[in-house]
């Protein structure tokens, strides 16, 4: 049976903390394995590559075999069922509309005489998409990763997604030939983040890597940060879900379990103001779970992480959730407008009895690749900003100057930059 | 003499390669130090910052003087002479009308019928501004960083600049009341990094660390990434100036001289499509290295890191400028706009003769903290979007979800994740 806790009981934090706290270390020796990846990758690029994924993968690649050809792309986007085809082209243009709102302009400010100041919004060049591979090759996935690329004008996506024993999944390469991706690598782990961040003589370097992956993967991408551009870091999913005692127990139930399935470490914790809703969830996860393929891991989840808290009202509830800043949130409540403006951190907010989880993570449209473990704090969802950079632009008049200069060069007298100074006051004396 | 080199050289690429190499590598140990430090912050708290401080500041804290009193800013601002006051305020004036313009509001479409959609805008609650100390003490940084912050609506700003020996620089301390800087606390180092990212007994946990910093800052930067958001990991500064054969020679000159007097590591090149301004440059870098206070510093790294390049037209040199996405870009040519589409990568943009770096440095308005070494590649200046975070809005109605419920299930049947699909089925089946 899930836990129901409350605020009140004496060892309710320490409780959660566990909580919370289920994904804060790596293992022992995990960096160090991905350090000796990269090193591997970056002193004998293909060749470590190969080793690699005949060691971790089972398949043997080489120059000739480590590519999906656009052959292959398109066979698997033809073997895949009229139906499935379309509700992929679906998810597709329904994410491609929303991220189009994310577009941003370059613009110019024309508002002082003399002096133009601006930001321009340029692609990305190439970027990499890492696609797990094995049980969790999920073509939502790719569409979520590819998408915000193509809409902000990267002008080459690269995928590497790991085929375990040659084994690739027809809907992930589907999804690809249908987001717009150029080539696929069929590498992945360490090796594949290592390939992608320094480049090999068969896998070109990119400027970013986006995806979700497992620890090596969390791992290799926080070590190659700088060197390249990163999304963000992952941990093990979770959603919380704010009630006040309206809605049905079972809906919300099925929300919770929905996240319990993913993963062992994922977490879903109900928080209500309503006991009488606190048992009614509790009945129905429990008999819910046993109906489940994928009892095994959800209950384990539920078991470990899952919870339901009783809160004094909802205010409470609202302080808890931005206390924990959840990846996923819904506001299972009956006016969830009226405490939006509340809600300070989340990755995602599910407004309403209406809107579960699954709608967002499919196809609503806004993108599943969302901050977890309390990072929404400070990380975004996965968007087409990820996929642009900016440049200051800068332009001075010699009357701007002139209106000007004075004052930079006392600046740069005050932090002992006479250089600084000097390119400012050989101008003023000396225009052109 | 500054070398002078042409594209044609058959050892081109190897030369420039040490230059773009120049700080690729974080030298042995440090990694492990810091890796130590933050240990011992996270285990001990203020006791660990407080013997650090002593180590490595001789500078004997305790929480009572760990913290610089509003009375000392205050005090601080009084202090510094009328002219310098209105130049730093003038500065801030500036900086906060450019990061005004960046600000992203919070949205909602509404344009399909029972779904609404949309991103939500929401400052960072707390956030680590590091101001490096001794001779790299700039007020400038502190309006750079604190500012928009401040724009972005951020509620706590918190600032470290290391005194050692106790020193503070007054114009810092004046410049952060200026920009509305909350609690600075008197420390800084790697410590100072673990202490804004772990929170102990004194310093509050933030939710972001930015800032520029000596390499033990950065490496800790990196390392606390993902406990919290950190800015970009910054190395070396660098200028590359693109000239057509117009403008003035020992202008071009004094903006390549105001990089190299930043650091022994700080590279300056022209690359220009003109050889007689190519050897005038040269001549007056020579000419005016001699003058400067600070030409010990400007000499070295002009030496090891600078060079006039030779290109055979203007387009070898965007496309040079391209390749190497340098951190500052001066287009020192006649018609800079006409240009400016071709730039791709590039941190700040400085159009024509009249708009030296330096303004840009301190009061254009724009922000000086910049990407280097090639990270403008997928790196963004410091701008309001780093204290930001968003949250997707998702609000399906009972018809939105029987509209698209169908095939919500359908993919997660796809993935193999019937959770996900059972919690739009049940809603489908019995909506309230």
């Amino acid at each position: 049976m899930i836990n129901i806790l409350r605020f009140s009981d004496s060892d309710f934090y320490e409780r959660f903390r566990r909580i919370e706290e289920r994904a804060d270390e790596i293992p022992a020796g995990i960096e160090e394995t991905v350090k000796e990846i990269i090193a591997a990758v970056r002193q004998r690029g293909d060749e470590a590559v190969f080793e690699l994924t005949a060691r971790f993968d089972r398949l043997q690649l080489s120059a000739a075999s480590i590519e999906v050809t656009r052959e292959e792309m398109a066979a698997a986007k033809a073997s895949i069922d009229p139906r499935s085809l379309a509700v992929l082209e679906l998810a597709a243009r329904r994410i491609g509309a929303y991220h189009q709102k994310q577009k941003q302009q370059t613009w110019l400010s024309t508002e002082e005489d003399d002096v133009l100041l601006g930001q321009m919004v340029t692609p990305l060049e190439r970027v990499g998409i890492y696609v797990p591979g094995g049980k969790a090759a999920y073509p939502s996935s790719v569409l979520m990763n590819a998408i915000p690329a193509k809409v902000a004008g990267v002008s080459e996506i690269i995928m590497t997604v790991p085929m375990p024993g040659g084994e690739a999944n027809p809907f992930v390469l589907a999804a690809a030939a249908i987001a717009g991706v150029d080539r696929i690598f069929k590498i992945g782990g360490a090796q594949a983040v290592a390939a992608l961040a320094y480049g090999t003589a068969s896998v070109p370097r990119v400027d970013k890597i986006t995806g979700p992956g497992n620890i090596y993967v969390a791992t290799a991408k926080k070590q190659v940060f700088g060197q390249v551009g990163i999304d963000m870091i992952a941990g093990p999913s979770e959603i919380l879900v704010i009630n006040d005692g309206s809605g049905n127990a079972a809906h919300i139930a099925a929300d919770l379990l929905s996240q319990a399935e993913h993963d062992e470490l994922a977490s879903a914790v109900l928080v209500t103001s309503c006991e009488q809703m606190a048992l009614a969830v509790q009945q129905q996860v429990e008999k819910q779970l046993q109906q489940l393929r994928r009892e095994s891991i959800a209950r384990k989840s539920i078991d470990a992480y899952g919870a339901i808290i009783i809160a004094a009202d909802l205010a409470e509830a609202i302080r808890f959730s931005n206390r924990i800043a959840p990846e996923h949130l819904e506001l299972a409540v009956a006016d969830p407008f009226a405490i939006l403006p509340q809600i300070r951190h989340a990755g995602a907010i599910f407004m309403g009895h209406h809107t579960p989880e699954a709608a967002g993570d499919y196809l609503a449209g806004p993108n599943h690749t969302l901050p977890t473990g309390g990072t929404a704090r400070f990380f975004s969802p996965l968007s087409v900003e990820d996929f642009v950079k900016k440049s200051s632009i800068i332009s001075f008049s010699a009357n701007g100057l002139k209106r000007l200069g004075k004052e930079v060069v006392h600046l740069a007298e005050l932090e002992g930059l006479e250089a600084h100074g000097r390119s400012v006051s050989l101008r003023l004396h000396d225009p052109d």
